[in-house]
């Protein structure tokens, strides 16, 4: 048969033990199939409490026989990632992570090609992904091309409402802040959402496009009314969220544009992906993917995929499809 | 790099000379990296006859020393199909088929099994493929539950309006027919869409869900008033086309439930696609995926995942994304 239903268990240890990793580890100890081994974080703070049943501990734990899966939290910057990433390889663990900058790694080709060979050397996979980048806006509308004789452009929208999300999701868009401070952090990229030049380098490339520029404007949202949800009041003058566009160009045509707007209290959240071209689909999803379920439940379903993928470095374009189970 | 946008080119032999087989011939010759090399059929009519500047021959070509793959579009049915894809695999083809009981072969696991068989010896990867079954019912649903912790359901529909499909699609949903003639050959499965067991296989399977049963209710939809598009006219009390919905359940739980809807002149196109979980998913394609275009594109699109796939019997579930390319 194609599909064994049965595998054996995939052991997996959780490396941060922030509101991802903590999502991450209960999505991983309640699908069939993986088993959790360890919750692993570096701050003092952390070590000792209890995390989805596991102490948590302050170093990854010893190597073992069975096939074994790291999903690293802990980072958004692959240099950053770097060191844990090698470390794990060398203890053989394949490698699941949600730092974006992983999701499409060659626009940083020197580490991203001391990675591949550290991971064909270790015999190893090794994938970012998460909700975006690593779905909504790069292997989503990647696999809608599916169906099309040409594709001209992707578009993609995503638009947020921030009063559901998380509290340190608020902080990364700004919100109740200064907008001078926020414009100030965001053009500097302290905030804001990163992965949209991944996304579109992802989709670019996988569609064979030699793109030439990428552009990303980035704008601060002010609240022009008192905007107040879930408890928290945002005042007139201040930072309602941030609008994020980036475009892929070849020449004149944008050949991918991605669309990135969270704000507190926006009345409606939705994710759209449009494809232009023969036949042109476009694809709505009214109320969005909400992001932090979507992010834990999509590393904890790329665990079997990537411990089954040979050996390097890939992308959510490359390997075979990830999907939830049980 | 992991992705070289230059391969070497892909042969590819087009076997069947029908609208399918004419537009996947179309669609290879305008795809980069694949060289149309022959187009194949065995009807005397055909035989001789011009095709995507092609003259189409009765025989297979002879074997080539670069990779190749065939796109065999002559047959719904496995049994039948069987034959064609042995002789391809023998002389070193992958192949690529809009055979719609190909696109989950499991369902006949015996003529699967050799098929599979032959396909590792050969070392080459065997798909089917194709919009339905192949895509809206089961390749398309399964990558949406990747960002879901959970999966209770899935539900999908694809509605469509049969007048702006070719003839021998009005064909084979009846319409302008006599309902009980069409209702004894929908009972019989001589006409309607075929696949919807495949695809609810196919979820059920890659979702790791045991189902139990399978029941596909088919019926007759009639004109209660004269519908006139395109230039032709139905009349009251006749065809107007089909409804399908198969189920597929664990227990007194629907797993998964598709339906498929085609009249002429119905209002509205769509397809849906319903996860129905954590979180809860709902996905519009207004206008619908158009059928014909989108098979002729998915399979010209499988065939570079295919040439590189290992050999073996693949589905959708498991290879690689197919998209479109250039």
């Amino acid at each position: 048969m194609a599909f064994q239903l049965s595998h054996p268990p995939i052991e997996v240890v959780i490396v941060g033990a922030g509101p991802i990793g903590a999502g991450a580890a209960a999505a991983v100890a309640r699908r069939p199939g993986l088993t959790l081994v360890a919750v692993v974080d570096t701050d003092p703070q952390k070590v000792g409490t209890e995390l989805a049943g596991m102490t948590v501990r302050r170093e990854l734990p010893p190597p073992s026989d069975e096939a074994r899966v790291a999903v690293l939290t802990t980072s958004s910057s692959l240099a950053r990632l770097e060191p844990l990433v090698l470390e794990c390889l060398a203890r053989g663990m394949a490698v699941v992570s949600t730092c974006e900058e992983l999701a499409w790694p060659w626009s940083n080709p020197a580490v991203a090609r001391r990675i591949d060979d550290a991971a064909r050397n270790a015999g190893r996979g090794v994938l970012g992904t998460g909700v975006n980048p690593g779905f909504v806006m790069d292997a989503l509308p990647l696999s809608l091309t599916a169906p099309c004789l040409r594709v001209d452009a992707v578009r993609v929208e995503r638009v947020q409402d921030a009063s559901t999300r998380r509290r340190p999701f608020q902080d990364k868009i700004g919100v109740g802040q200064d907008p001078a401070a926020v414009g100030e952090a965001l053009a500097a990229r302290r905030i804001g959402h990163v992965g949209l030049a991944e996304s579109a380098a992802m989709v670019s490339a996988r569609l064979g496009v030699a793109t030439e520029a990428f552009v990303e404007e980035r704008r601060v949202v002010v609240a022009e009314h008192v905007v107040e949800r879930a408890g928290r009041r945002v005042e007139v003058g201040q930072a309602l969220g941030v609008e994020q566009i980036g475009r892929a160009t070849r020449g004149d045509h944008v050949v991918v544009e991605l669309l990135f707007r969270a704000t507190f209290g926006a009345e409606r959240s939705w994710d759209r992906v449009l494809i232009e071209g023969e036949p042109r689909l476009d694809v709505r999803i009214e109320g969005g993917i909400p992001g932090d379920v979507a992010t834990c439940a999509i590393v904890a379903n790329a665990v079997p995929v990537v411990a089954r993928a040979p050996g390097g470095l890939h992308t959510m374009a490359d390997l075979p499809l990830v999907v939830a189970s049980g």
